[in-house]
């Protein structure tokens, strides 16, 4: 169906093409790559910004023994074609799939795994040392977006390898993008160099143009300045790596293969740790994702011909958003912060309506939570929204910056629990047990959007730091309003005597279902939706322990440090005597996979509870006792 | 006592004094603060060498209204001399008495809290965008030292600095040290800067000097790149910040109280984010600090004339280090790792020995962990060897990039437990929380010397995650070598019936004393070392769940996330039905003071754990039938 890309099962069949069957090669991946992203749902608009690198890349290193990393990796998709995955293609993201990221155990063309961003320059410099002190020769080359080159982890990584000797190469894949439009001062930077035709040049022994312009006898005033300015990325194109101690080379034409092939073989001779800057347009190739990159990055399935179709369902993310932009209609002080995830976190129509009150810091985690403190301290209510999985960045900053001095921060916690396809890297599994030992941090979790509204309005005028913890996807509408501290108490939904399944966030829905599946056979049980998971409601606890005989726990959450240990604790130290048993994840990593899939691997699923509960319940006195 | 300081109550005073008796005064506050720390202790180089500085910041800023950001907060000794804690003074860092860092309760000049590193620019950003967003007035300044200044969180907050218009002062106070020698491109680039004299001079206009060199016709040779590097820094001195959109200027003196007055003035008229360089000499006007800063960081009492006499006792630091270097001295693909903390650590002998293996970071513990992940897929053993306080850094690193992939990273947790003096920002009271959630992470704590020795060369051959921590200060002899895997299963140190305590870490020694104090009573208690914290060792709580009445726990960690509560709710699933007590840390940020008082506070002392357990069983069954 391919005449090039059906060839190319390993990355040495890419010796055999011309440059003129590359550039066909390139625009058959891009088919390839958006038909079957389409059927899959995945990251497209960055994998299709990388096809000429990717290429390139593979025609100049060996990567049975030469290490690429890809940085945060989703932009890995072309890497695995060529390394023989390409029939795996159709089980993308999919449980027991191909990975969407980078995986050891996939491929031995994987050398290191990635998944949160930044990581890739630390992780090369760690390969490059290692192979000096093993004495091995291969070449490390780290690919790194600017986006995730604003994070804290990718600039202390590029500050120590300007530090070293060693030989490794940076590949800056400069798209003015990260999820979403890219901020910063150093963005600022890049996209001076961009602008500067000059530089667009690659000349054969690797030394930028330098502009022949005279600088005589400037004096130290205002117009000096402006010389300066304009000197600046003549005298010193790359000026940041170079203070660095990199070595910078480009820019070069990130869709030119032949290009790239040029830079990268004559890098292979120049000594020493050096970036190289390469100029991607993401999406390119596909016209939707070429214009709107930003609603291309993660895709589900959609048909090529229309594009996406912005979906207009509720979700979590986006009653988080309008519930803020409630109270940033009453309150000119709230202002909320992201990092980089204006629209994931559904913050678009907050940013529409008070562009000025939602701080973008780019992917860095751990500023935001500072930067959160320091607001606080002047009078403004910060609210940080952000992923689960990305906030493990930023725990020193709750704990040290935050609740240290315990500040009214509010973190919106999206993406809590199992989020699917994007897997073990992305997984919203350990946010109560990380959260939960810091001191003065209450937190939070809704059952439903009502709730989340609640509790977001609650936060308005909580005084303290507080996390709201709430999942992926789709919102239910399930019970009336409450905004005040009774939202620190569990809500009994349901009261019965003998059995209760105790259950935070989106697993009350599941409790409750259980409830009803089980009163078809005579067992009633009470349903406790326990809503704030720290402090947890003492009150409640002593009633279960009074009354109960059989106590249940569900949440979306690895055991370890979760809500389940933490309630069996508070029921030991009550005197309770009846059965405990909690559904959590197990204490793992777990795979990627659509949602249900996984819960029902892992037992909680509806039917695997229900089963569970009846053979506890069996198993202890014999089912007709129960009713 | 003092001329001019005995005068000094608030920091208005100082507009009384000429430029001459400012000199006096900077000279009598360095004998104070020799003086003073000498015989409390505490954080001297750092402070000797901002004297004149921050005595500029005071004469030009009113922290009343002014906001000045100190970065890790131990430099702040002179900023509260001046703001009428003079004679608290002798209480420095004891309990109850002044802190050694900024704190908010202490003084309304506080603004901020600080204590580990690389936070205050993102702090004073968020201070004065809060600010903008309240249409308040008035000043932020950040003073961060160039340590500090290669924390990734510090250079987020630069990237986003430079892309405001916000009005805000970065004062970079460049020693050329953090505790350690600074490391790091960025360190190289100012030096750079420090050494070329003509930026020495500070312009009225603010404008750096620019040469007078032409460039007429340069081409694009080896030659051009020697001529762009001697061109660099005289075109954009400061090229780094410049890069990140800050404007620069300096680099000043900063121990000439009137240039950097001057400079501070002038730089009220410039909007926007800017950064003075200002250059200083740590330990300044002691001989002994000023010749041996690193020495001089961090202090415990001394003879002024004499100087700090270095210690030659044993401590967990010294054997931790002492240890790797046999492992060195055997294996040449170890490699240590360090944020900065190389003496801290008790790396001394090994960095001395084996230079080359000893990889110092800077103040970057994400990128440290992250880099020891890259090291371990390329065959290489590494250790990072930290405190736990500052490890708290780089939790998403170990469960992201170590623990995920399952690499053989060992991780030297010194300083677990409470550290004294320094307080609330530096206790290692989290980390049994934090990690113990990160699936594939083996965490052990050993109860003296002789079994740090033992862990370490365990962790040697050990293919997987591993935590050791252990705490601050004198190591003590009391076990016999065990260097295999029964290191994973607890020790009964002591075995008996009915009653036992179970410890971890130095608590062990407490145990012991405690069991040998109720032996005087007639009651005979097991003691269990519980050396393995994660995973436990189901069989030693299946023998105490079985055998044992009465099961008390032992930790130096708060409870919440703790061993206490972990091994809770293990004998919990395992049936116990006997009476169960934590002795652990509250859920709270613990104060700073001496360290055997502050366990007495919190119950962890000798005496109390016995008057508990005495009580307990009393309680339970009366006394006599104990024994």
């Amino acid at each position: 169906m391919y005449k090039y890309l059906d060839n190319i099962n390993k990355p040495s069949d890419l010796k055999r093409l011309s440059l003129i069957e590359m550039d066909e090669l390139a625009k058959e991946i891009r088919k390839f790559l958006i038909k079957s992203v389409s059927k899959t749902g995945g990251h497209l608009a960055s994998n299709l910004g990388v096809v000429e690198l990717t290429l390139a890349l593979h025609s100049v290193y060996d990567t049975t023994k030469d290490k690429i990393v890809f940085d945060v990796g989703h932009q890995s998709y072309v890497h695995k074609l060529l390394t023989g995955r390409k029939e795996k293609f159709s089980t993308l993201r999919q449980y027991e799939g191909l990975s969407g990221f980078p995986k050891r155990k996939e491929s031995v063309h994987d050398c290191f795994e990635t998944g949160h961003s930044s990581t890739s320059i630390s992780a090369g410099l760690g390969i490059a040392l290692g192979r000096d002190f093993c004495k091995d020769k291969f070449k490390v080359v780290s690919v790194i977006g600017d986006g995730a080159l604003t994070g804290g982890l990718a600039l202390e990584g590029l500050n120590h390898l300007g530090s070293t000797n060693t030989d490794m190469l940076v590949i800056l894949n400069d798209n003015d993008m990260s999820i979403c439009e890219n901020v910063g001062g150093l963005s600022n930077s890049l996209y001076n160099i961009r602008m500067t035709k000059a530089y667009r040049k690659f000349s054969k022994n690797m030394i930028n143009f330098i502009s022949s312009v005279p600088v005589v006898g400037v004096k130290a005033t205002n117009a000096a300045v402006r010389i300066k300015d304009s000197l600046k990325h003549m005298v010193m194109p790359g000026a940041f790596f170079e203070e660095m101690g990199i070595k910078y080379f480009g820019p070069v034409d990130g869709h030119d293969y032949k290009s790239i092939v040029h830079a990268l073989k004559e890098l292979n001779n120049i000594e020493g740790p050096k970036i190289l800057h390469v100029l991607t347009t993401k999406g390119k190739g596909y016209k939707y994702a070429q214009d709107n990159p930003s609603d291309y990055h993660g895709v589900s399935k959609f048909d090529i011909a229309k594009g996406v179709i912005s979906s207009s369902q509720l979700t979590y993310s986006s009653v988080a958003g309008n519930t803020l932009n409630s109270i940033f209609e009453r309150d000119s002080k709230s202002v909320a912060i992201t990092a980089a995830m204006i629209s994931g976190t559904g913050l678009d129509i907050l940013f529409e309506k008070h562009s000025k009150r939602v701080i973008d810091v780019g992917i860095a985690e751990e500023h935001a939570v500072t930067l959160a403190a320091g607001l606080a301290t002047s009078g403004i209510k910060p609210y940080f929204v952000v992923y689960s999985t990305f906030l493990q960045r930023a725990y020193d900053q709750i704990l040290h910056d935050v609740a240290l001095q315990d500040l009214p921060v509010t973190l919106l916690i999206d993406r809590a629990g199992l989020v699917g396809e994007d897997g073990e890297t992305h997984h919203g599994v350990f946010d109560i047990g990380f959260l939960s030992t810091i001191p003065n941090l209450t937190i939070m979790s809704p059952r439903d959007l009502v709730e989340l509204q609640d509790m977001i309005e609650f936060s308005h005028s909580y005084n303290h730091p507080l996390a709201i913890r709430y999942p992926r996807g789709k919102a239910v509408n399930l019970s009336s309003h409450v905004r005040d501290s009774r939202l620190m108490k569990w809500e009994w939904i349901y009261e019965e005597p003998k059995i209760a399944i105790v259950a935070i966030g989106k697993m009350v829905e599941t409790a409750i279902k259980i409830r009803e599946s089980m009163a078809l056979l005579g067992i009633k049980i009470a349903v406790v939706n326990a809503r704030c998971i720290k402090p947890m409601d003492d009150l409640s606890i002593q009633k279960l322990s009074e009354t109960m005989d059989y106590i249940f726990s569900l949440e979306d959450h690895v055991y370890s440090g979760g809500f389940s240990s933490k309630l069996k604790q508070k029921l030991f130290d009550s005197g309770y005597i009846g059965k405990f048993k909690s559904f959590s994840l197990p204490d793992e990593f777990i795979e990627h996979g659509n949602t249900e899939i996984l819960l029902s691997k892992y037992g909680l699923d509806n039917n695997t509870i229900h089963k569970n509960i009846i053979e506890c319940i069996r198993y202890n006195e014999g089912y007709e006792e129960i009713s």
